[in-house]
């Protein structure tokens, strides 16, 4: 069968991402949940901008719509 | 079973949440519902800009596609 | 039953609510009805730029698509 | 029954609306038509640009995603 | 029956039609076809910026979500 | 029966074309395919700002929500 | 039968595109993945901005609605 994409996230699943958002913030955490609209929830998320830690949010849902990129660290 | 993203939204219910929206302001208040579309009510809301309270909402019904993040306090 | 976002715009029928919109503008009216879309019908519609009137509407309908939040007065 | 947004614009028809635009245009005229979609049909149409008429345009099809507010007067 | 906004563009089929973008460019030519995206197909195209003919384009196709007037001439 | 605006992409079918997109870009290629979103893929693509050739791209997938316009040559 | 936008991507598996988003970013590396929303998985990607490579990402998952073009290499 062939590869999908929703497949690179759910083997992400409990482990490290980055998530860019279309207004250039990033987020960094453990990916825990995510459906088919991309919505996405991270535990242990930190905020960056420009590189810097901006706020540490703790558990955060990202609206799947607000996404640019996820990629596993 | 798999978590899922509105599981969260699910048990920050009645809790106190960090709603940011695509023109950058920022909700603080408790959310009494929300649905697939992400529409969310908040109560005892309040307006932040920069960190500052710059309105206080009471009950506010906040339209999902304007959303970037939630994050329960 | 679990309380969902569009019981309180039901609730908030024909009582004073205000709506903000993504273009900044705020119309302040009694709602008289909306649909799953939020497209919002407003009676005794007045216009707010910066907290001023600037212009009286009386019936005004606003397309859903537009609206950033709705708060009941 | 309870009211709907469409019936407000359909008690409209045929009558002198407002209907303003996401790029800030007015075009005022006779509704004659419009859809669930809220594309909506203008007759003896005038675009307004800061309150001055603009351009007389007779018959305009106002693609609905495009609108912001409806106005009847 | 009540008319209905694709009403309008079919009477003004094989006829000029003033087409305008969300991006404030112009069009004006025979609108040949259109479908309820309002995808449409003009003829004799031309091409207008600020009132002056940029560009004849001969035959074009207008992807509907980037349209924002139609108006038979 | 009718035309329809896909009819008009169907006879264009390996002729060359150009593509605008809602960021201004221009792009002339042979269309090979498009479907009802109107992703649309182009053979032997030159990229052209401003009237000059930026890139020579090959085979491009264009995704149909950025296109604007597309015009057989 | 005729060629379908998706047939190109599906040929381009495993191999390297470029793919460009809306907000003029560029990634480069070995498409493993997609969906009819064009959602995109690159392998081994790194992110460009004029030319210059900015980012080595290692696996990016793309959402699709932030794509313009995607161009075997």
């Amino acid at each position: 069968m062939e590869a999908r994409p929703l497949d690179t996230l759910n083997k992400a699943r409990n482990k490290k991402v980055l998530v860019e958002l279309k207004n250039g913030k990033q987020f960094i955490g453990q990916i825990v949940s995510f459906d088919i609209h991309i919505n996405t929830v991270l535990e242990e998320a930190e905020e960056r901008v420009n590189g810097e830690i901006t706020r540490k949010l703790g558990t955060v849902f990202i609206r799947g719509d607000t996404i640019t990129i996820i990629s596993p660290q």
